[in-house]
């Protein structure tokens, strides 16, 4: 790994402090702020993370506030996806995309209030296209980055520590849904969601005073349970199919290709940008899509490329994360696959840095 | 330092092969690609900047062109700068404001046409504004990030390698404009620009299969003029005023607040984003203002947060970028200062990591 120049452009966070107490061993840069990427090793994270309860550092998720007699109708013009059901204390994933139905991030989508909304961001500077939008429709909002870092609990165990911190009424917080708490006489915005599938939370914290007396209250309340610092994990996250854009997306896919057509109600989120686009590509279908794939032989290197997919020695398609699976015995991994050479259980080759091995398309992730 | 997670989110150039075979020591991440930030280090890259010639891998500062009969139009929109005298073949450098007069990104403006532009961008998803705002705006363009890669050659002899390889006619190029020069039979832009004050040219590669042969030619044609891989310097740069946005500026200052008012014809440049803000600024000045400033004590750390500038004992400011000058004897730094305390040679104290140091205001910059 190479290493990475301090720079106050690399924005730090207000767990920063706590992270680098913890031991962290590397980064990435993630909305021009760093995220930790290996606390232990990524191995030793993954089964962490599988058995107990991480705190995870995701200040980088930074927000989007909309605010704002036409809040709503923004929000409706940014996705494909019919926000209507949506109610107050709901989370919604939602593709973002251009007038060609390009994928410009894919967010979390917090409903606030009927006027104020978050929209927690991918690696995008959403702002700017959220910015520029209300800006040429004239709307009635306000667009702006809030002084709010999302602090994550992920693992089997999250629901106990974040009781010890916050009461049982965390306990009743449904999937994609948020309730606002109380910490230290603050009121804090908990949603039950976040980066893996080993079920937890996201707790949104608003200013910087606030980061490092919650992070130590999760880690003294956590001794009993082995709780850690850790990070979205490369290993769980390729198992469970969580998309990285950037990696597994561009803004040259559709949602289709991301096999996030189910969050495109295209029919009735009337007014949305890319709209007329979606509509063709949902009528006719994506000709190539996001699947899970795993590769035969010992463990891939971390790369910093697309592996070229082939059927015989045809491009059929490409390898945009890849990881060895100690639970699963194989290398897991994210493509995006042509229609001719999706179908489970299709094998294929992939061209990894230190040469051609097998690899087979499957119908499903492993988590 | 810390190590960086190899990532195919955090893009490769068409020249990372030569930066890794240069002995590229650090990185920094800018617009989502990976930019070399050391090869000897910092202090031996600047003596040789100076001295001899450099080629850099700024690939990061990607393009946003702009293509269609409302090119100029949007382009005016963006900028408080007055485009109207600008022809084809000239660069200018445009502050990017939002509708608060708040700096969005501050690139450089490429005129290849009177419809066709690329905007050549600091650290933030431009493109996303202008395409919001293309569309809000329903113009007749069409914006996109196209596979353009700039390189740059900087240093005292950059005439004499770069005429090695392109001929006698970049000579002829004056300070911030360009000439459509060949290049193994391919067609390049070549402008006299770069983010150094020691001379030299960014050539403008498109696509990446001839990155790493221009790479090589100028690396052979520049073995007599002790040529040598290099990358902005960081303390090259601060000694010569240089900004960078995210570190010495944010959305939050206007240009004014930046130094950067001389590029603002507010009066004249009808039509722009934040005129209406701007026109108030300049009417009553900043309140704040980028300054160089002076640091005494041994060499400062290379650090990521902002250093509070301190008259006594109150607030006045903050320092943004600093760094060791072993030509000056100093550190020397840009900072924001109030008003009230930015007159050359004001003494004040700043809160530096190490503790507290002496610091003095400056007219002007060292180069």
């Amino acid at each position: 790994m190479a290493l990475i120049s301090p720079s106050r452009r690399l924005r730090r966070t207000p767990f920063s402090d706590g992270v680098e107490a913890a031991g962290v061993k590397a980064y990435t840069v993630y909305n021009h702020m760093l995220l930790p990427t290996v606390f232990r090793s990524v191995e030793e994270d993954y089964h962490h993370l599988k058995q107990a309860v991480q705190v995870w550092d995701v200040a980088c998720e930074r927000q989007v506030e909309l605010r704002g007699p036409d809040a709503g109708r923004l929000v409706q013009l940014l996705t494909p996806r019919d926000l209507r059901p949506m109610l107050p204390g709901q989370c919604y994933y939602v593709p973002i995309v251009d007038e060609t139905g390009g994928m410009l991030n894919d967010p979390v989508a917090v409903k606030l209030a009927e006027d104020r909304w978050w929209i927690s961001i991918a690696d995008s500077d959403l702002l700017y296209w959220i910015k520029g939008l209300a800006y040429g429709y004239r709307l009635d909002v306000l667009v702006d980055e809030p002084d709010v870092s999302p602090l994550a609990v992920q693992g089997p165990r999250a629901d106990d520590l974040m009781a010890a911190v916050f009461g049982d009424a965390v306990r009743d917080i449904r999937f994609f849904r948020f309730a606002h708490l109380d910490f230290q006489g603050h009121d804090v915005v908990v949603a039950r969601s976040g980066y893996s599938k080993q079920g937890g939370f996201e707790i949104y914290v608003e200013g910087s005073d606030l980061g490092m007396p919650l992070w130590n209250a999760l880690m003294e309340a956590g001794k009993t349970m082995d709780v850690h610092a850790g990070c979205p994990n490369l290993i769980e996250r390729i198992e469970s199919g969580l998309l990285s854009y950037g990696n597994d997306m561009t803004d040259d896919n559709t949602p289709h290709e991301c096999g996030l057509g189910k969050f495109c109600n295209t029919q009735t989120a009337i007014g949305c940008i890319g709209r007329d686009a979606l509509l063709r590509v949902a009528k006719e279908g994506p000709v190539k899509q996001i699947r899970a794939i795993a590769i035969d032989g010992p463990p891939v290197p971390l790369w910093d490329r697309w592996w070229p997919l082939l059927a015989g020695t045809t491009p059929v398609g490409r390898v945009s994360s890849a990881a060895w699976s100690p639970d699963f015995g194989t290398n897991v991994a994210i493509g995006m696959v042509r229609m001719t050479h999706w179908d489970d259980g299709t094998e294929l080759t992939v061209q990894a840095p230190d040469g051609l091995r097998h690899a087979t398309v499957k119908e499903t992730f492993w988590n």
